[in-house]
């Protein structure tokens, strides 16, 4: 299977990379992680995106905060689907990494996730990977029932909790 | 080749979806279009997610303004991935589009690209089926390779347009 | 009398479906509470709203954060008033969930209160609903005057908390 | 049945009355249009509230632009519903409106439709008369099952527009 | 010395109008304090401010939060200087409150101040009444020049304290 | 009487002191006008403000867009009240300059008005000097009265125009 | 005297960067233009920056929109000043741009100016390189004490033009 | 060496203010740095920017919140580099002050960093003195390349942290 390269913009951003690695594990799909910085590293991050595909890479999520700039980088250096994890920091709660994520010019789409999104990123890689694996793909309906069977679990008990 | 099915939220909306058409067509990928309303066709918006899969399509992208719910709908009835496009409105400038395409609930992915973003979501499309796909794979490239020329001929020519 | 439907899109939003049903007890209007997902559940969602109207609702309430589609899509499927209630979540301070809620393009409408405004939301209810129940209209006149009461007595002792 | 009050702000506001007018015309809900400023009639807009419900008004609409605060001024002088539709005026693009119209504290709740909702406002105020009226209701229905047949007429010919 | 009226929509906002006693009581000008809401005590709001000049007022301050009407309601029934100070609440950060009071339409001007501003509000007040008083003026000037004394004091110390 | 002064920070901003100026001659009440900006002429700015109590007048109008500091330039040179118009420009929409005059530091404050609000901005000057000139405190009465029956026609001819 | 170095991402930013070249022409700063994308010529903009100081640039200006990465990419790859221009495109009014452009985090700063602040990015400019270029001093005061001048020469003839 | 000036218009900005000394520290660059508010004493900010040049400043860094003036005030009296830092403050986000900061009119250029970014706007003024001293012009490329590593070391260690 595809592997799913993982990287992180600041290790500060570490909690919600962990929500997409929780959510890999749990379907079994294979990543790796990494801290790289768009600004502070930008030949390592782009020497990442490079070779991503060589390497057996087949998504790429990018996590990142501020002028989040790390998604479009490494999407500008490969044609492997890119997902972009807008991080909120301590001012403007998100917007600015949201915009800088997903409002890239035409030729280089990032596939942008909710705010601090961990787990839809790793979801929707998933789903991308699952394309070829008929398996994983199994595992993402079966995935999709349970939730569902979660919610009406708790709709069963809601009235005892008003 | 698997298909990228297309829907539109309004008719309206075409303009932004020509943009998508023209870049699936120059990369050679199938595709099918259609006008579902989320809201006025909750339905057939729910059925065509439902039997996409089944039915040969590899992607879908979903492309409406103000509330937009049409990309969730689909998302919500698919494990295939979806690509929603925020189309601005008369108000708002598409912002709230943008934030009703993006800000997704774990468990159900949109990979969200730019406002009115149509190209950029054909391309997306485009990577995710050339995972299984070496031509196309290489069409993006060479691709990305005309487009870093067309700069550079632009860069060329640049002085003498001050 | 007819019966309001609440549904909400997760039990994390019960505190502020807590606020809409402990307002229809004060004013004595019968009320069913749900979790169903808009995303999660959305066949579950759907059915609700079909059948509604025949299972003696009146008006639905709809509670949800983020990109919250759950209004939109009850008001898809039922002709009654739906009622949506923006909730906000850990990011963006529910702007995201109001746009969602109240840009509903023209066909499908939903009545939009504040942002976490559960309190209103059952007003809101409350007072369509006494479009036919004369004891319930008086009810809610009794509330007006009691809660301008209310102001009045704080406004009789304000100069001594200053 | 019940009459529809309008109010809009200023008869700059016309042309989104018009939508909600022409959308009653066509489902022959009665309603009465006036022009009262919250700020420059402030009585006869109260008036208007105080006395709407044994007018025979069974719902209220108002419309405003800017610092919007014509529905809540009538919401607050009647136990009706009233539904707010917040108009975009020359700058912020109608945020300043929506905010100012659906932010509302408890105790006085406005139905708030999208920014120039002219036409939603007009349908929510029909589906809440039709509560109360088993024609009115049908006529609702017909309306949807055609909006969702204009559609579908739509996605039939999609094609050939590309 | 004409008097400050000042309005507060909840007694929430109480701190914030405490900062404005607190200016007011340093600088020597009377006021009286209600707690009034546009919504729910309308009449009353309306009936402040109507009679306000002639219970030798000079200047009507309204502090009010969310969809704040307040500042408006009052200014719509005086041609005494009034003046809005919007009130943050638990959402939106007072963008809401602030967009509510200031964007008021031409004929009802509201003197605006920052979110929160109770202090500047009460100093606009004075300002206001200076304008006939010649020893408010005085105090006013004092006030300014102890200010930047104070500046200039922290200004001689900071190098110790980085 | 006491003279208003109005400061624009760049003749573009003529249109809107031109509201202002015509409302102002219609209450008869004097004024002069400069053109001084915050940052191209801040002498000349602050000048102005340090004189303009000796030179007879009451109140300041500046009006200024963008990063828009002339108010509070003014303002900090002056105790006389000052009312800041911000005034949209080619981009944000006049958010910046909203932000820009009203979000003053409590000890400077800013008396603003809605964007582009040139008109309102002299009726608050008017209002502010009618404190002491009981004639054209009768003036804005008058015109208050004027403005609400302009209101009443256009009402009573608006079924006539849908 | 060092040159400035020029890049835009796309040649549709040329009339914001003709407002810098003219800027700088009027100055007799040196200056070298380029159009390089941060996604499409990654590698081009990259040893744009790499080579800077030693081809003789003493500052860059970067001008871009929408996912503004330019200026960072830039900045990434040189100790020299970057001065970013956020350029506004068809939809969000700049703001993408802006806080794409300024939100850098701590280690690689990017300078940034207004949206669309052509004029300004080049002043800027030489300000830095004229800390070591007295005449250049020389001629940016000169351009202040016209600057100054134009103002009064437009505030002398204002009230004519009222 | 050329000195940075530093002045916060408050000493609550004191801690981005230690951001900034302490990277100045670590670099060896001067500094001197004042409290001044631009509105409290504009006289002394107005002074100590036209004295900067002949006092042996290089740069000036202005650090301001709300209504953020500070730094285009100094910019207005000098023709030095003036960098600002918009600070975030208990509501809004920061959003005022950097709008407020960087929306500058053409001819007084800001240099605007991040929301509180006080370790940036010392690095930007760093930059520009190292233009003329080839020793801090290595330092700063040898805090590069130790960020860089700094980087890659929680790179390398990332994979047992998850």
């Amino acid at each position: 299977m595809k592997k799913v390269g993982i990287v992180m913009g600041s290790d500060s951003d570490l909690p919600i990379i962990q929500k997409a690695t929780k959510m890999l594990d749990g379907l079994g799909v294979p990543y790796e992680v990494h801290v790289y910085s768009a600004h502070r590293t930008p030949v390592q991050a782009m020497d990442f995106a490079l070779n991503a595909e060589e390497r057996g890479f087949g998504v790429i999520i990018a996590a990142a905060g501020m002028a989040a700039h790390l998604a479009g980088v490494l999407a500008a250096n490969t044609t492997l689907p890119v997902i972009g994890i807008p991080c909120s920091s301590s001012n403007l709660d998100g917007l600015d990494a949201l915009l800088a994520t997903v409002q890239m010019p035409t030729g280089i789409p990032v596939a942008t996730v909710a705010v601090n999104g961990g787990g839809n990123a790793a979801l929707l890689a998933a789903q991308i990977i699952a394309l070829g694996d008929e398996e994983l793909s199994e595992k993402l309906k079966a995935k999709r029932k349970a939730d569902a069977e979660a919610v009406l679990a708790k709709d069963a008990g809601i009235m005892e909790r008003l």
